[in-house]
């Protein structure tokens, strides 16, 4: 049971490690994907060791695409087709994508959010409403296999829905 | 259903946070106490706001206690009356005790640990066991009431552990 953390460098912390020990403890391997492999480092501090490369992924291999925030790693990634490739495949496939704060910013680029219900980083919101997104402000919003969370505070009901999510995958 | 997080500044971000939105997930209502009430800062410079003096600590009120690590909170902490005191409520009442870390050297300081397993950060393993604690290299150590891990990377196992033992409490 494999799931996927893709990211890049100045990742907001604690949406990285939090939801990575949360999969963890739910017992799924956790993959990190970034534009290379190797380590990223978010931005206060912390690294993780990123074990696949954008080439590596194959979305057909995870459950789950879990997308942290930080200004950063949507303004690396979000211009890159491979990324965008990747997305779409999770999305449209029906795998799970879970995205919080800055996170969102990718799957607009990747043109999977326009029409559908969703909740990002309060400075983004008019971003993602111009974009043709029906923002709502809410710890939590789920439309069909899109997760989306706002902030930091807002984990713990973003865990909770990821993992009700995970688990009601497995059994469909 | 409360839940009781004791720490001060400089306390292991990662350690405090994961816990803290892994137990709000759950359900639980997380107090902080720290030697005064207001902000608390981490060693990465995330802060979180101690709603509790040590003052107002009253363990009757919670089914857990957790002590994150970071080497500075036990250096602040361990020497105090009151946080010894803390920390023999929980242990004598039987409510649960976890510590990760630095935050073990609180439990040995407070008299809890000589003759039980438990496990802490490799730095601080020596002192433990000079304390007569019969110390464990695992990720996990259980004994009694009293859970202890080592470090960030056994976040998922201790916060398991917890959440297991909380449940466990509930229904005993």
């Amino acid at each position: 049971m494999k799931v996927l953390i893709l990211s890049a460098d100045g990742f907001e912390d604690s949406e990285l490690l939090c939801p990575m020990y949360r999969l963890k403890e739910a017992g799924y391997q956790v993959d990190i994907a970034a534009p290379e492999w190797g380590l990223i480092k978010g931005k206060r501090g912390y690294t993780v060791t990123a074990n696949l490369a954008l080439d590596d992924v194959q979305p057909d291999g995870f459950r789950l695409l879990l997308l942290p925030g930080g200004k950063a790693p949507p303004q690396k990634l979000r211009s890159i087709l491979q990324v965008q490739e990747i997305v779409r495949a999770f999305v449209d496939k029906e795998h799970l994508v879970a995205a919080i704060c800055h996170g969102p910013q990718i799957l607009l680029s990747a043109g999977v959010l326009a029409g559908r219900r969703a909740t990002c980083y309060r400075d983004v919101a008019t971003e993602l409403e111009a974009g043709g997104v029906l923002y709502v402000d809410s710890e939590i919003v789920v439309d069909g296999n899109i997760i989306t969370s706002r902030q930091p505070s807002d984990i713990p009901a973003f865990m909770g829905e990821v993992i009700k999510a995970l688990s009601d995958y497995q059994n469909r």
